[in-house]
């Protein structure tokens, strides 16, 4: 299979969680394989996204856990912050877990490179730092995203993105994030557990569009009875410095925030520029994302791409999954297509938020006939601690044989619960095999074992109670 | 239905999980039912077992939070522990509980009696407290079950069970619980988290018999580097009163421990002393234990039992189930049996402990050949504290077929997570609906899905790696 026409049979542009996969894959099979990460190995999720953020969520966590015990019995002295030692427990973890990464390339046989590399034609990349070109039979882009900076507004460049909340000198005072997506949320939590006043702002009425709204509603209300200021149906115009090092945030509502730090999360790109995608003749669609078939092949052949930097679902285990089947259907003969129906995913909202298959909105579409099931509740928990806080589930069902084609949950260890639901809803369990199941108590998830009746019905678009 | 030759349709001896949701269904139904309670409603669960355990699991893992904290920036002032604030706290809620139960049995049109009550005879009650007898068509025996006072050991009125523990004066400076169940090791949790001196004393050499051998072991271990002592193979010979108002307990190795408290965890017993049982006709089985037919019948006509007084699984959800199947096989012309197989359950150690299915050990016996999909790994947040915690997780799946027999976990929300793969392993889904579920990132779930290849095969009671 492997040809010495070419310096490498794979070479893998992106150290990220689906390039490394992908050469790690192809390396174990005695390929001769090369990979380059401009930045750190790990990608956005070990390096700035999903395990920074969660590490970040549990340092949040605390100042509740320290009100909640006060209900226990328990008295706590006085509590403080230290921004930067948490910085620095996070930084010596992520880059462990770099360490980890690079040497289980290495482990596997891939020759691991440093720099930014771009296409130069068929089969030839340039590695910048090195200024050579090699050549590989086949070449994956995995160069993954960015965050979007929002450039063309006004004082952009005063403002942070995540990349930068990982790594800021303190703790902000005050915070104002524009974006109502799962970024902008986890940081409003995260910044306000760790002791900042945040203030979320948001074009829509509702933060995370896309997810049930139902839970939608939920957490920004639980949001802002925690102290989290929302405005809703509103942007930032332009940010400029003001006094003391502050900043100014100028709304389009015309109202004016003044804070210490000012955040955008308003979405995230492909990092397709100045890649050289038109030499090998790769395609990107209208907003930079690499076109890709069923099989992860480009517009240019030879060349594949997955991860962030295509149009699918932009999460980690998307990306590794992409990496499988694209080793299995170019190196071992077996032609898969990735798999992207029924993705089960968490936001680490607080509440965390878990999710799998369709919201009651798209499951009407659908399937026309829905019955829903809906428990909200106070965790035991909190119970004693009289928290306001609420969980709430839902099972999605299709009325038509019973199957529960949704699940959703806000509340403690969502995002457990959610990959676990995930595997009933992606086997098509109907309603009856969560029926069947004896209860664990006590739980939280019990609840979604006994919800005998349902909550409401949808029959010819139009909701009919119990 | 309804017959006026008797003073009730239908009766209840006792107001636990079983007994109140069986009146509440037949009452619901319009039938005239009466239910009778020597205690308090709520019975065991709610009252002295899984609601203020689960509260004082809660109270217990602060400790370890607080130490936590320190990893993630935070300073914590002097912690202190109130013992009294946490049972005043935890006595609220169960009197909040216990008000609902007796509230929807009202609201279901229920009459619902104080005090003791015993069987005289066919479709004969004899209220105590009243000293009047009642008639009922049907009688259920729903008296539940008491902790093993262990009264052949000399000073065993000296020391508490699980009752007495919840309502201890002050909390234990040293305490030595007898016992290897799920009581004892929930209780050895409880107590070390809350700051006493714990030594566990069992019987056997490993605690949680029955359970998944690989978790007890982990568990043992990590216990035992909690700082908990861990005795095996001993149990408790006497206890005397020591000076101080210490006692001592001789141990049957020959030592013997001065502490504050002796708690005897040994297992058990069918509420059934005194019940009347042989004047109606009502068998006992040599345990105690009220004998019945799959669908909860006495050996007496007219006579029922469910719950923790019949020698079925102790469990809430169980009796609860065991009502509800009742009901309907009595009431509604729908005979039903209870289904126990694939029950899922947890014991609230800490690290949590969730599990549903077969052990290793049993799928060898039922089914010969299996694979074992085994993660062992720390968690992503001890990563960062360092402590030396680690989740286990264990899928057993039959090789014939590949369908996954057990789910077993031993960590963080392993309760939780107990219950949702309860209703994968329910369904009888294979491995591969496993393989096929996206992960969600980062969780410890995903480990579940992320189990590609065997960690061993058994073939031929053979243990084959990989």
């Amino acid at each position: 299979m492997a040809s010495s026409e070419y310096d490498y049979d794979f070479f893998v542009i992106g150290g990220g969680s689906g390039g490394v996969r992908a050469a790690r894959r192809a390396a174990a099979l005695g390929l001769r394989v090369g990979i380059t990460e401009e930045y750190r190995y790990g990608g956005t999720c070990v390096i700035r996204g999903c395990v920074p953020k969660k590490i970040m969520v549990y340092a949040s966590r605390f100042s509740e856990e320290f009100e909640d015990a006060s209900s226990f019995g328990w008295s706590v002295g006085e509590t403080r912050f230290d921004w930067s030692a948490l910085i620095a427990a996070k930084d010596k973890e992520i880059a462990r877990l770099e360490s980890i990464y690079r040497a289980n390339l290495e482990k596997a046989g891939a020759e691991v490179l440093e720099g930014r590399a771009v296409l130069e034609g068929a089969n030839r990349v340039r590695l910048l730092a090195q200024d050579r070109v090699v050549t590989a039979e086949r070449i994956l882009l995995a160069v993954g995203g960015r965050a979007d900076a929002f450039a063309t507004m006004p004082g952009a460049e005063h403002c942070i993105t995540s990349n930068e909340a990982f790594h800021l000198e303190a703790l902000p005072q005050d915070i104002a994030i524009l974006g109502g997506g799962y970024i902008a949320v986890e940081f409003a939590n995260i910044f306000h557990g760790l002791g900042s006043k945040v203030t979320l702002v948001m074009r829509g009425d509702k933060l995370l569009k896309g997810f049930e709204e139902d839970l939608r509603t939920e957490l920004q209300e639980q949001m802002i009875a925690k102290g989290i200021t929302v405005r809703t149906s509103d942007t930032f115009t332009a940010v400029t410095m003001a006094e003391n090092g502050r900043m100014a945030v100028a709304l389009q509502s015309g109202e004016q925030l003044i804070v210490d730090q000012a955040m955008l999360a308003v979405g995230r790109k492909p990092n397709t520029i100045d890649l050289g995608c038109d030499q090998a003749g790769v395609e990107l669609d209208d907003k930079g994302a690499i076109r890709i078939d069923d099989y992860s092949r480009t517009t240019a052949s030879g060349v594949f791409a997955i991860g962030d930097c295509t149009d699918r679902l932009q999460l980690t285990p998307v990306a590794i999954h992409e990496a499988m089947c694209l080793i299995d259907t170019e190196f071992m003969n077996r032609p898969t297509k990735p798999d992207l129906d029924f993705v089960p995913t968490a936001v680490f909202s607080q509440p965390e938020l878990g999710t799998v298959g369709l919201t009651e909105a798209e499951a009407i579409k659908r399937f026309g006939d829905i019955d829903v099931f809906r428990a909200r509740f106070k965790p035991l928990k909190h119970t004693v601690t009289g928290r306001e806080e609420r969980t709430l589930m839902k099972l999605v069902v299709a009325a038509d044989g019973g199957r529960v084609v949704g699940a959703h949950v806000l509340g403690g260890d969502a995002g457990e619960l959610a990959q676990i639901l995930g595997i009933c809803v992606k086997a098509e369990l109907t309603k009856d095999a969560f029926d069947r199941t004896m209860a664990v108590h006590p739980t939280a998830a019990e609840e979604l074992v006994t919800l005998y009746e349902p909550s409401y019905r949808i029959r010819g678009g139009q909701r009919v109670e119990g």
